[in-house]
């Protein structure tokens, strides 16, 4: 079951509807309506010991960096609804092998990175686990309502964009260091161009399946125009490596000249990538030769396995 | 480090305060200000697989049991604070020697309860594991904002009431199979008799002696008259067992007696077992002889490790 499937089936089983839930499960968050004009966003994500970061042996990396990582990843989350974060939860079940000292630290880089992004620390939990080290946490913030940005949405002809670059996030550390870009996705929602926008945290090439899923359409990707992380990456690496963290956007063909050149953000790059087409499938195809590009042999599903080369 | 200490480390490294944060973390859940009469209740809490719930082995509980475990620990905090539950979030982290079957009856186990208590799934996440089941739930809730009920309130003189009976969690199975006290919370709450309440899920005196350090008070107990679970339980045992789920509640002595004669719960026990008192310490006294029980030596803290005597 990956995690997509997860979550399907748990809104599948769900009877009836709630018209407080504005975006039901399967988004990078819920939303619910705080009032006429205000959403609430809300999600949750993990990290695991010696999966999401190394918790043991030669290589284990510090425990800031893996609590700033829990944290960080749920950031990227309210980023790609557009929204602005305001208030977390932890829970953390403790290993043996590591004591308050390490869990301080950990906490530490939960409450540092949540100090530049205003997030504030509302609840906790705590337990102790026969082996393994690990956390979750829930993210709270919120979005007004005419700015929220999901996954479907997209339309035939969209330009579809991407901030910032892409693979090698294991061997650059990106994955422990990166910035979410909330900021960049605030203005993208405020800028009422966005049709569809999510987060890669599985690799473009799945992710931006989950934009074609979701919408309906299929995808003309230019490969060549896509930003790498590193001199000298392969196509692969930059479908498939995962846990960028940057931003999908959908944006209106007629608006996406004007978005690009008041784009404010000059440290990070915003960059055409493809065009959404009619599809009867979710299919994305490399703009140069229309070859189908197979999600399933690319891109990280945190659910199936730790990859072959290392952590994610 | 203890829960306790655990959350007011994180309250005590947070920088300003924030009026929509009406009541900070640590008490049962934290609360934020939904609009002038209205707040929102959230909280976490976790089950770890052969801590919880037996996971491995011939005694293994159900998976749907485990699950319901989850979120009815949960329900039990929104009770406390005399709310109503509305949506949940779940994080499940799965161990290699449990499939999608176990998983699915894991979540059913959630689903089923949530049926009965109104609570909708809006969120999940999924992660694998080296060896340990870890799962988290974050509940979101709502209460009236003149009806919030939390753990500091009491005064000297105010009544200790309890829900229901205690000791023999673990071998009656109650830990699994416990109903959350969420109607009888919201019926007290809207009493106006409330000053305190929490509820017992480390064991009754140690949950008193929360209610006493956060009111800042002492508590005359009347352990004789303590309900038992089972017949010829020990005073020990009802002190300090755990996993009980019920409330303690400090009401205002003057409408303890219109509180009990209206009490509309008959098949659950609302039974005076203490007098609040003035104290430097948060001491907890036997009322029959006066003597100081030790909340350290009972009580049973998540996070110390795993009981002597089975899964918790």
């Amino acid at each position: 079951m990956s995690e997509d499937v997860f979550l399907q089936e748990l809104v599948a089983r769900l009877e009836g509807a709630d018209e407080a839930v504005v975006v039901p499960p399967g988004d990078d968050c819920a939303a619910l309506a705080l009032g006429p004009d205000l959403l609430q966003l809300l999600a949750v994500d993990q990290v695991v010991g010696d999966r999401h970061y190394h918790l043991t042996g030669e290589q284990a990396d510090p425990p800031g960096l893996a609590g700033r990582k829990l944290l960080a990843r749920n950031l990227s989350d309210i980023a790609a609804m557009g929204g602005t974060p305001a208030y977390a939860l932890v829970a953390v079940a403790l290993d043996p092998g590591h004591d308050e000292a390490w869990l301080n630290r950990f906490l530490q880089g939960i409450i540092d990175l949540g100090a530049v992004y205003n997030v504030r620390m509302i609840g906790g939990d705590l337990a102790r686990t026969p082996a393994d080290n690990v956390a979750s946490l829930t993210i709270v913030g919120t979005v007004p309502r005419n700015q929220v940005c999901c996954r479907k949405g997209a339309r035939p002809g969209d330009a579809l964009y991407a901030t910032g670059w892409f693979g090698a996030s294991l061997e650059t550390r990106h994955h422990l260091n990166f910035s979410p870009r909330c900021a960049e996705g605030r203005w993208l929602a405020a800028s009422g161009a966005v049709t569809a926008m999510i987060d890669v945290s599985d690799g473009l090439l799945l992710d931006a399946t989950r934009l074609c899923r979701a919408s309906g359409l299929g995808l003309l990707l230019d490969t060549q125009a896509i930003p790498p992380r590193i001199e000298g990456l392969a196509e692969e690496n930059m479908l498939g490596d995962g846990e960028d963290y940057e931003l999908l956007v959908a944006l209106d063909p007629e608006q996406a000249g004007w978005i690009e050149a008041q784009w404010p953000f000059s440290e990070v790059p915003l960059t055409r990538i493809g065009t959404f087409e009619p599809s009867q499938s979710p299919r994305v195809r490399r703009q140069a030769d229309g070859v189908a590009l197979d999600a399933t042999s690319g891109g990280y599903d945190h659910f199936r396995g730790t990859p072959v080369e290392g952590v994610h």
